[in-house]
Order: structure tokens, then C-alpha cells, then sequence
């Protein structure tokens, strides 16, 4: 396997961070891989772990020599690292992140990449409801989507050196614009997301039904809100104030479909709630056919959960 | 390993009812088990599927003799299914159903149970996004809670005789108030299952993101809403329609909450939302404790999505 980038920098070493050292030693497409975490337990536990050639104590420490430099942090703090990195990154090196949001992401980062470093905004659509350095596992990024949002004018040679990376960590690559990007994660993410956290907050306020009987009988759907609503709080924090404009907007029209709905409930109008059910049935098929899921009774749960 | 009843009847041969013949195949604590489904298509695949020691061309036919009678269908035809079936129902069986809602079942069901029957409503808390007779599988109900909601006055002993019967198929058994299993489902089953179908109604209706891109790129979170919003449209209009009190102010509380939410996004509130995601992280532990969902990366998935 031809090596990519001699040195690697992850910056965070959370679920995503992780990951990509995980999968790093699993697919070595790169030479050694070196980590930085604010949280000094953090640090200690990457070490623990060992997925890391080396755990630096600082982030200029970290990223010195690196010809890649990936953030893996929530994306309110992308813009700081990267003023502070700026004056040690190397000339000729790539700087990338995995940032949930982009357009504000690169407002943020791109006026401190300092000349002779290429900056190229990637988002690994993959994760799970845990978080730190111990929910990392090397088959994360296998068969999910990696999508790059380039800026105008960006080194192509650099493009498709960060391509042949994600390819190797198992990942599949698409390039968007930034703010498309932000709009279709918004349907496909923000906002089930946020829906999920308040479906959830209900359930705990409502003290005409006890958090035990919400936390037993949880197996018809809530259980799978409850799966989403108990990702990472900063992590999520960051991604709604970063993209509230396309947040709103989807979030307008989900209310006003959900209305037309409630409507029809107190109404008794079957008809339209069927009209309805029987529509959104057919993107699942699709999700199925597009391999980003199983369509596995259960979807598979069942085997390992008992294993 | 002994025999419950001589005879079963299974009226309704979908995901529910196939399970339900295929888990006393598994665990043998009934005689015989007659199916019926009010679809030829299905009364064929049942037979070529041979789940049951029968399949009835009527439902008549399945119950007469029958010691059980468990009603599997959409719960808005289980009055009529009752009505017609009163005539023939052997005295000193049971009858029970498996729907979703109860004050509304009981209300259409209970006036046509004949003197000398046994009527118990029952809830198993099972189910996949899957629907039909090729759905089933022996495993469903195991670790699931089954919750009765016995009229006053029902015989005890017709009680505990249908708990053996679940406790038999895996599942645990709970009793409950009907109104209140309508509230509890309303906050773990309904709103979010109502939530899920218009998330993903928002998706398919956005003309400004396309199906492809909110299909392939669905890894987070809306996966997941799709996953819900497959379950059967027929079934889950009757649950809408006959549990429309417990789901509009369940629903109410949702928008109350998702508007406060909203607006923390607009004025850019970070701590609010941080607050509020760290709160819902608690019930997700819960879950996981009390045995109802695997706390494993991707919750197993990959695993067996790759099997």
C-alpha cells in the first residue's frame, strides 16, 4: 500500500478522531500518526488505548513536521486551533477537518491557513451515539460517504491525495458546495437530530408518565430517539448555532407538515394519515437499495445484542 | 413443557401474528395453531411459509374450538372481527388481541364478547419497520415487555394462564391501567412514530434537496426516522385515529418544547441547548440498563449488516 502522507496529525481524539487512527493502523496508508486532545484525560486515554504512534501534549506539538493535519473537535472551536497552529503548520501541508457544518466552518478557518498550506473541508458522514476516545472502532468510515467541500481554486493534486485517504480508511467521496452541504445535512441530520433531543426532553418532563415506565416499554420507536438524542451535547451545540439558517428553514417546514397531520388526527381523517404513511414508506426502500442499511429483520439487532 | 391451550387461533397473520406461530413453533406451550388472514395472498404465503398446523379459508372457521383467540390485525377492525365471530367462539375460551391502543379496543371489542369468554386485551411491545407474513421471526417478543390491560372483575386465572402463554414466548409481563397504556404508548410509540413519518415526508416533499442526495447521504440520524416511517401505513392509521387524545397532548408538549429549542438556535443560545442535550443523554443510559437496546458502536449494526 502506497503511503499518502508520511506524518498525520488528528486533532481530537473523540469518536471521529479515534476512528481514523483505528482505521489507520487497520488500512496504513499513511506513516505515523500522531494525536492531540484538549482534555488531558482525554490524552491519557488515547495512550491507554495505544491507536496513536505518539499523543502530543500540545496542539503545535501535534501538528509540526505533519503533512496532514486533520480537526476532528466540535466546530466551534476549529477557528481558534487553527489561528493558533498557523505560524508552526508546515508549507506543503494539507489542512482538512470533519466538521458537521461547513459554510460557517470555513468563515472560521480558512482566514488563518496561512499561504503554502492547502485547506480542504471533508465531512465523514458516519458516526454512532457514543462519544471519546474509547467509541472509536477502525470499520467506522466503511462504505459511508466522505464529502469534500473545496473551495474555489484549491490544488487538485491535493483533492485527490485526501480522496485516495478516505478511500483507504474504506470511505466513499463526493464533492458538494458548502452550502448545499448544509442544506441536505440539515433534512438528513440536523433537525431529526434535534427532533430526536426534544422528543426525549418531553418524555423526561412529563411527570404524568414516570421516566421508568418512558425507559421500559421504550422499544416502539422512542428507543431509537433516545439512541440519537444521547449523542455528544458540545458536538451538536456547535452544529446548531453554526447552521441555524438551514436548521430554521427545515425546521419551518417540518411544523407546518406536522400540523396538517395533527389535523387530520383530530379529525379522524384515516384517509390522509394512510395517503401519507404509505408515501414515506418508499425512501426507506430507497435508503435499503442505496446499502445504508440493512433491511435485515430487526435490522440485525437482535443476533449481536444477545451475543 | 406444558400445554397451555389445545387449540390457538391466530386471526391476522402479519408481522405480529407470523411471530406469534413461529414462537410456539419454538417453544411448544400450545397444542395446535389455526391461522387466519382476511387476505388470500397472505392465507397462501402463510402456507407456503407453514407457520401454522392451519390456515382457515374463514374466521369463523379458525376460532370455533379454538381455546385461544388472539386478535393480530389493525385495531380498527378488531370490533367487527369480534362481532362476527361471537356466534362460534366456544365457551370458556379466551379471547385477546395484540393492538397498540386500548381504551378504544376495549370500547369496540368488549360489547360483543359473549357471556362465558375470557376477553384480555394485551400490548406485546415488539416490532419491526417490516410488515406481511414473511416479517416473523421466533425471537420478536423475547426480553420484550407483553402489558395487559384486563378488564375489572376479569377471572384470574384466565389472567395468569395468557402470562404463562407470553412468559412462554420470551416476553415479560406487566399490568396497566387501559388509559394509562394509551398515554405511555402515546409518549414511547406514537408521537415519535407520527415525528418520524413527517420528518421524512419533509425529505421527500424538499424539491431544493433531492431523494438521491437526502437517500445516500442518510447515515445520520435519518436513517433511522426512515427505519420508523416503513411501518405498516394501515396499522398505523388506526393507532392515530384511535388514540388521537394521548397523541394530541403529547404532541402539544412536543411543539411547546421544539419551539423553545428553535428559538435558543435563532438567538444562538448555545448554553440552553447544551443543557438540554445533556439532560436527554441520562434517559438514553436508562434504556440500556433496563435491557431494551445494546449500548455496542453503531448498536451491532455492522456486525451483521455485513454478515
Amino acid at each position: 500500500m502506497a503511503i499518502l502522507y508520511d506524518r498525520v496529525a488528528l486533532i481530537g481524539l473523540g469518536l471521529i478522531g479515534s476512528s481514523i487512527a483505528l482505521a489507520l493502523r487497520k488500512n496504513p496508508v499513511c506513516g505515523s500518526v500522531t494525536g492531540f486532545a484538549a482534555t488531558p484525560g482525554t490524552r491519557e486515554t488515547a495512550r491507554e488505548l495505544d491507536f496513536c504512534d505518539h499523543v502530543a501534549e500540545t496542539v503545535n506539538e501535534a501538528v509540526e513536521d505533519a503533512d496532514l493535519v486533520v480537526l476532528c473537535t466540535p466546530v466551534g472551536v476549529m477557528g481558534a486551533l487553527t489561528r493558533e497552529m498557523a505560524p508552526v503548520l508546515k508549507p506543503g501541508a494539507t489542512l482538512s477537518e470533519v466538521g458537521s457544518v461547513k459554510v460557517a466552518v470555513i468563515r472560521e478557518v480558512a482566514p488563518h491557513v496561512p499561504d503554502g498550506v492547502t485547506f480542504i473541508p471533508a465531512h465523514p458522514i458516519a458516526g454512532t451515539e457514543l462519544s471519546g476516545p474509547r467509541a472509536g472502532f477502525a470499520e467506522l468510515f466503511e462504505d459511508r460517504w466522505c464529502l469534500f467541500t473545496p473551495l474555489e481554486g484549491t490544488c487538485e493534486q491535493a483533492v485527490e491525495k485526501l480522496r485516495q485517504f478516505w478511500l483507504g480508511l474504506g470511505a466513499r467521496v463526493d464533492t458538494m458546495e458548502p452550502a448545499r452541504h448544509d442544506l441536505v445535512l440539515a433534512v438528513t441530520s440536523h433537525v431529526p437530530h434535534l427532533i430526536a433531543y426534544t422528543m426525549v426532553g418531553v418524555a423526561d418532563d412529563l411527570r404524568r408518565v414516570s421516566n421508568t415506565e418512558v425507559v421500559e416499554y421504550s422499544a416502539a420507536g422512542f428507543r431509537d430517539f433516545t439512541r440519537i438524542a444521547a449523542s455528544d451535547p458540545t458536538m451538536w451545540r456547535d452544529v446548531f448555532v453554526n447552521n441555524s439558517e438551514a436548521t430554521l428553514e427545515i425546521l419551518g417546514r417540518f411544523t407546518e407538515e406536522l400540523f396538517d397531520l395533527q389535523r387530520a388526527i383530530r379529525l379522524g381523517d384515516g384517509d390522509q394519515l394512510h395517503r401519507y404513511f404509505t408515501r414515506t414508506r418508499a425512501i426507506r426502500r430507497g435508503i435499503i437499495e442505496a446499502g445504508q442499511d440493512t433491511g435485515l429483520p430487526d435490522f440485525g439487532r437482535k443476533q449481536s445484542s444477545e451475543g
